[in-house]
């Protein structure tokens, strides 16, 4: 088969590869019809991701066709179309049995990171019975492919961990995909104000579009002004940091109400500084989360009853063939302005 | 009357001072019968509480008789014993009707720091009905004391924001009377563990006296090593910072388990290193707060029952008279073995 390996520093190629087999009773064996890349996969390609060794097929989302199952699996047959989750999980550890699936003893994020992952004809999928979901012949798995990863991380790590309530306020820094995800996802428990900063003019128009009350730029420096100005003078009751820079989360301390949360979303290579001498009487909360895919079902039923359409934040479609390319262009996203790449085998 | 005064940067004295008088139909006059001295009184006087300006009586902890009331408290006559909260709110106002009212916008933590305190014969209480609390004739004041602050801030901002739980693991940095009271309020919760780390020897031998499970010297450089051995190498649910130093809040990160809560209690002068890199992938909260004193009405049932005595946590007992000298006690606390000074009028 062919796969997208991460051969070394800067070094993405498709190759050919064996097709994967069953290891475990309770693997699954999963042709891929849909996947896409995830700004962690690029992360990877730079090097920054140290767990993630060379020789590794990337990938942690995608859509497929059960090829095999090995004979422990109960909930899945050959044939039938599947989600597949960016975490995979044995569903009896204790942190699963918490549903803290992003950190399962024998699972986690594995895929396109310890293990062999999407971006391949085909794939094995460990705890199959706990990491996969049904979907419909029918459904729009271009849309759903969207769920493997940046609808729950954004919902999870975001709104959820940011408490977003009917009437509340909510920033956003960070309009990519997981921002916006986390945007979408907002409007689903009725804040009041929706702010998303971003330094991307092309992005803060697509948050608008889809949503967003204010847009702000920040590149003059009065984003945290700004802020203010829309909400009284206190700040917002949700922060979502969806960048991973020190410098966002920097802004983000000055965004936050007495009494909020700032939810980190983004992915962190350096320490930060957190600015207690302000905030150590404010009442606030600062969380950070892997995704667990809790909210995967919700999500699945959101989207297929049409509630959701997460298909709003594929731009660009490539056929697997030109997964090179579209590592390219995905590298380059604000240039072609992409959000999420679409993959069709 | 006599007060003891923030005269300049290292200067508190006993002066003579005219009695306080009703400025609003909500104030209140208390004549004191007991008051202490917090580790915030020390910070003013040393110059780092910029809201608090010299000429200041200090003191937001204390217990008296109420000497008049203004025209429209309701709730409170002359000769009734109270409570005095270290946090006036006035009940009414956004946060107020949240319950957060630490932020009043016409209250907070006034008392020994914008506004006259209770380290005085009498001391005028604003918003009197909802910042003091009836008790019963014949109660224990000296232990009552104890729940004008470090009760409520050990139990508010240490153990609900850490979200202790029966069975959960705990570990308290900081085992001065804020970090001793969190770690008695915790045992409310049933956990499993409860560690305390401290360089003070003495201050472990209590926290062991009153209800530690394990405690720490940090001065081998071990305490992280030593905690993770004490809960199967995860660390712990709770972590309660109670000393507000950037070494403490360093430490804390490298003590928190998976899915666990840092909660910060101590009082903070400058900016922390915050481990995004380590910590944004492992599903934990960092809170702050100011105390609500929302569940000194809880406390009070406890202490008034005998399930909870807050008297354990005095050491030293001085007349107002000796004030000064009960300062220099307090300031030197180590040396001195002490944990609270009650001050009796």
């Amino acid at each position: 088969m062919k796969a997208l390996v991460y051969r070394s520093v800067g070094d993405v190629k498709l190759e050919e590869r064996p097709i994967p087999r069953i290891s475990q009773p309770t693997d699954a064996i999963v042709k891929l019809t849909k996947s896409t890349i995830c700004g962690t996969d690029l992360h990877i390609s730079k090097g920054d991701v140290a767990t993630c060794k060379t020789g590794t097929i990337l990938g942690h989302e995608g859509v497929g066709i059960i090829e095999e199952t090995g004979e422990s699996v109960r909930g899945f047959k050959k044939g039938e179309h599947v989600l597949i989750s960016c975490i995979c999980s044995c569903a009896t550890c204790e942190y699963c049995r918490k549903g803290m699936y992003s950190h399962c003893t024998t699972g986690g994020w594995i895929l396109g990171n310890t293990i062999d992952g999407t971006q391949a004809e085909y794939v094995r999928i460990p705890h199959a019975d706990s990491s996969l979901y049904p979907i419909p012949k029918g459904a729009d798995e271009a849309a759903l492919v969207m769920l493997s990863d940046i609808f729950p991380t954004g919902l999870e790590c975001g709104v959820l961990n940011g408490k977003v309530q009917p009437g509340s306020t909510v920033v956003i820094v960070g309009a990519g995909p997981v921002g916006l995800a986390a945007m979408i996802t907002a409007q689903l428990y009725s804040p009041s104000t929706i702010i998303v900063i971003d330094m991307d003019n092309n992005r803060l128009r697509v948050a608008k579009s889809l949503g967003a009350h204010h847009t702000i730029d920040p590149t003059n420096g009065k984003a945290a002004e700004t802020v203010k100005a829309l909400t009284e003078g206190k700040g917002c009751d949700t922060v979502i940091e969806a960048v991973g820079i020190p410098e966002s989360f920097d802004l983000c301390q000055n965004l936050v109400a007495p009494g909020g949360v700032i939810a980190n979303v983004g992915v962190h290579g350096t320490k930060v500084d957190l600015h207690l001498e302000n905030l150590w009487a404010k009442n606030i909360a600062i969380t950070t989360r892997l995704v667990d895919t809790v909210t995967t079902p919700m999500l699945l039923k959101l989207a297929l009853s049409g509630k959701l359409d997460p298909s709003k934040l594929i731009t660009h479609k490539f056929a697997f063939k030109d997964m090179e390319e579209a590592y390219n262009t995905f590298g380059a996203a604000s240039k072609h302005e992409a959000l999420k790449v679409l993959i069709e085998f």
